[in-house]
């Protein structure tokens, strides 16, 4: 709701939002809000993507930004274990956007929508300085509520689905001057959003589930403090998108940091009762072809410690959310 | 769905935005889009305002913006004959606006939905060069599909609901550098959105409905266009917001392009059977407390004649399409 870090502005903002109350199942401050209909259930999550914050002009090409604007978005729908099904769309559109780069817009959140079967009913479309796509994604929860970030239990384990690392990790080689991996920076052009695995992991019992947008430390630490407890993750059990390790020793960079920090990987964590951990991951990884693992689990907040997520590396654990994922951030959102 | 008068834009863009299809009710092109879920229906709609484009800050509060960008969806809602139930927010925000900025802006969007009985659920904000709120609100049509811009027959009424040229004379004021009349200033910086008069437009048989907020000229003429048809207005009929005769003299300004022609009115315009219009005037006018007129009437068209809105007005007959009124438009959106 607010820039990452200003949880001041958070608090203010708070009067002025709807938590569950009447026929709002799911308030402000998950993935996405859950409206009741009738004997059924619908999210709606909205998400921004600006120019040169988001993305840049020549790293993706307008198609890539469409439909990014609309893959983020399903993302979220995929983290309550929804249905996305329709779309609507509020594009910021500069004077020296012309028509037919419009056209390319509309062209990639078409086949984004077409990739996950909503459809995109409306839009506006206004003068503005600058390029910025506002997507909204209405969700079916068949009457459900959903998982939320709030449910995660003691002895949980948690569940990741999704490779991790591979757009911070193209982002980083541009950042230092390096001709990015087609295949890591197509992470960045083209995130996929895991609503399969979504469906899978609440069909196998996930207490608590989100997406990866932010980066593992800060996204696990929101279930963390909503949920109030620890999460305890092996950092060698993490699955970690091809090329990644290679590209970072390359740049004589921290893996691990691009790994847990850098967000846009889009994957979905999950708490899962222990005994169907392996066959919720298992599920999810065969829904979607790509890997899944069950790599820590939640434990109950000691005395003098937060709820934070702790990352147990090379025998050394490191608390991911005194790491500073600030510094990584690079998005303007949380 | 696109910027104003570019019907090329429009036309290119069609292939990707959905239509009737499925559970779609009611594709893009009209005020929101309606979609079946069950036994019930929502419609959904976006409208974005941005800074310098739709306010100025010299004119409006924050407050008065927040407010704003929710009535003009609600505003799409009641045009509908909808109920509003929830809303979301994707926030553009420059570095120089302040937290306590937002927290005003919020709390105008928070006034604007407990006004009309709405939830504020969700929100996005980040970086970016322009101020703009994309507002999404989310409507309930109690299992119909709604009152759509294509349904006018050819004898029935033309009937609005509220006060025209308001907000166009105050910015008339403000363009000639005079001191703007607060009343209608109001109507700029707070306008209304009629939810209970559109739902009691529809309960005496409105065929068609749209709101007012590209001037009456443009309105009507999409359902002319939607329709097929022509209405023939005749201007003494309108209801004229208080003030404007009388400020449009001082400027010496031509009174009526800003009552047809002005824009963010947010009256409602309906196509109403002939024998129940005078009764659904009084009752949509009674519901909320405005002024609402039978205006005129819609009319087959002739060999030669486009579906077009034609005012008569001291005798003569004007074309209110050929009157230009993008040269009038205050709004970068259609």
């Amino acid at each position: 709701v607010a820039p990452g870090g200003e949880f001041d502005l958070i608090a203010a903002l708070s009067p002025f939002l709807s938590g569950a109350e009447d026929d709002v199942l799911v308030g402000t401050g998950d993935d996405a809000a859950v409206l009741a209909l009738g004997d059924r259930s619908i999210c709606l999550t909205v998400d921004v993507v600006v120019e040169d914050v988001h993305f840049r002009r020549s790293l993706s090409s307008l198609a890539d930004v469409g439909w990014k604007a609309v893959a983020v978005n399903v993302s979220d729908v995929a983290a309550m274990a929804g249905r996305p099904s329709v779309a609507v769309v509020g594009l910021c559109r500069p004077a020296s956007v012309a028509s037919d780069e419009i056209t390319e817009l509309y062209q990639g959140m078409s086949e984004a929508c077409q990739r996950w079967g909503l459809r995109l009913v409306g839009g506006d479309t206004v003068a503005a300085d600058a390029l910025a796509l506002s997507v909204t994604v209405l969700g079916d929860l068949d009457g459900g509520s959903g998982v939320r970030r709030d449910g995660a239990r003691a002895g949980d384990a948690v569940v990741v689905v999704g490779a991790l690392g591979a757009a911070a990790t193209a982002l980083a080689q541009v950042a230092a001057g390096v001709e990015p991996d087609p295949a890591l920076l197509a992470a960045h052009r083209r995130p996929r959003a895991l609503v399969e695995a979504g469906r899978a992991l609440a069909d196998h019992g996930a207490t608590a589930l989100i997406d990866c947008s932010d980066g593992l430390g800060r996204d696990l630490g929101h279930v963390c403090r909503a949920s109030g407890l620890r999460a305890r993750v092996e950092a060698e059990r993490l699955p970690v998108a091809d090329g990644v390790h290679e590209a970072a020793a390359a740049l004589s960079a921290d893996a691990w940091r691009l790994v847990t920090g850098g967000g846009e990987d889009f994957a979905l964590i999950a708490a899962v009762p222990a005994e169907r951990a392996d066959q919720a991951a298992a599920a999810a990884a065969a829904a979607e072809g790509v890997p899944a693992a069950v790599v820590g689990s939640f434990v109950v907040v000691a005395d003098g410690d937060g709820p934070t997520v702790v990352l147990m590396r090379d025998g050394e654990e490191r608390d991911l959310d005194a790491d500073g994922f600030d510094h990584f951030a690079t998005k303007g959102t949380s």
